[in-house]
């Protein structure tokens, strides 16, 4: 069936799936301060600043590239005891493993990962974006989206997709104390957003909003061509509130 | 070419366009006060709470539906000197109309307004979603999206997409002085974008925001499936706001 245009309001949807639950309280989330968080591809400039923001809120960090040498050096830049290691090391050591790999070789990086991540929560936010002269635009992908396609190659991890929306400059800015944005968690396990959540908290200003399953991640890549055609107009760094929640 | 994985940030945006343009201020909007604003489909919830909050900001409005009698049945109701009309007749009286139809007859009502819409500025608002009992998802159109099916089908008009993310009961909701929201505004042509941004200013609490090319509608559109499953956790009727613009 389809949904009559535009109901955005959540109980006239007809689904029944958690209509009687309690409203969820958006901050009340485990304590995650003392998981590792691991970082493939954090080399890159999202997945640098990601791993700066979190190890100078406290948390525990494996920065993972390729280049065991070159994580170490990256590593050391960031500070805030931020270790380097390779991507199978990193993937091993941690109990949540951000993938902020580039979209072309994510399929890749993921398949020669699988054991290694095998048990792990995986937190995905590549965004699959094309650019041409008329600016950025989403890509399309068999499963559908880079989470649902690193669900399919990782079927003994649990896969989750957040922080897609984030300005790496701002994230890099060690001047900038708080990240205004919140973060939009997506997964299938309940737990498990919930953690992605809690691990999104953990950033001053940041907070983390669940935002539906894995099958409706697509859009949520995709927005950062808006964000980024956004950014152009107003030569901003614009991140997404979601309001009375 | 791929995208980097996260690049949010424009400066960091390989391709040209814009990339020295003055950064332009979201509230340096035309005046659209004397705009006639038509809502097909106007009967829904979605219409009908647009119309309102149109009408009540003082901006004059023609609400259409399939049946001229029921159109103004509503529009008495709706009160602040709405009218009601034919689809027909709402389109050819306005200078902007709102396509606020259920996507199941999106087509195919468009397809029968082409002359009446030709020349009008077209602001689609329909999420095409599909629902079953895990809640809401987005549909695919060979289009790419509701707003682009428009532009296919309306060669005549110039068509835009803006107002996806709203929620119906606080649009119809009288209590309610300000709707605390961003309005993503997309389209091809600045002049009409601003136009459109300009309206949605006309709302108490609403601010429009250019959020990039009609080719990258899909993403807005069917964010509402993420926005139905964040109010079903919290209860809520979530709007977005884009922080730093």
């Amino acid at each position: 069936m389809t949904v009559v245009a535009n109901v955005v309001d959540g109980e006239n949807n007809s689904a029944p799936a958690g209509a009687t639950a309690a409203p969820k309280d958006p901050w009340a989330l485990p304590d995650v301060s003392h998981l590792v968080v691991g970082v493939l591809g954090g080399t890159g400039n999202q997945g640098r600043g990601l791993a700066y923001r979190l190890a100078r809120a406290g948390q525990r960090v494996i920065l993972g590239s390729r280049d065991a040498d070159r994580a170490r050096r990256v590593a050391a830049e960031v500070g805030h005891d931020v270790e380097g290691a390779d991507n199978a090391e990193c993937a091993r050591r941690s109990d949540i493993v951000i993938v902020a790999v580039p979209w072309d070789g994510h399929a890749e990086i993921l398949q020669s990962l699988r054991t290694d991540l095998a048990g792990k929560l995986v937190v995905d936010c590549v965004n699959p974006l094309g650019c041409d002269k008329q600016g950025a635009y989403a890509l399309t992908m068999p499963e559908g989206s880079a989470a649902q396609q690193a669900a399919e190659l990782l079927a003994e991890s649990r896969v989750t997709a957040a922080f897609h929306h984030l300005s790496a400059a701002l994230l890099q800015n060690p001047e900038i104390e708080e990240i205004d944005t919140d973060v939009m968690v997506l997964g299938d396990s309940r737990a498990d957003t919930d953690t992605v959540q809690a691990l999104a908290a953990r950033i001053p200003g940041m907070r983390g909003v669940y935002a539906g399953r894995l099958r409706n991640a697509h859009q949520v890549e995709s927005l950062v061509a808006n964000l980024i055609s956004a950014n152009r107009r107003y030569k901003a760094h614009a991140g997404l509130r979601a309001t009375d929640i």
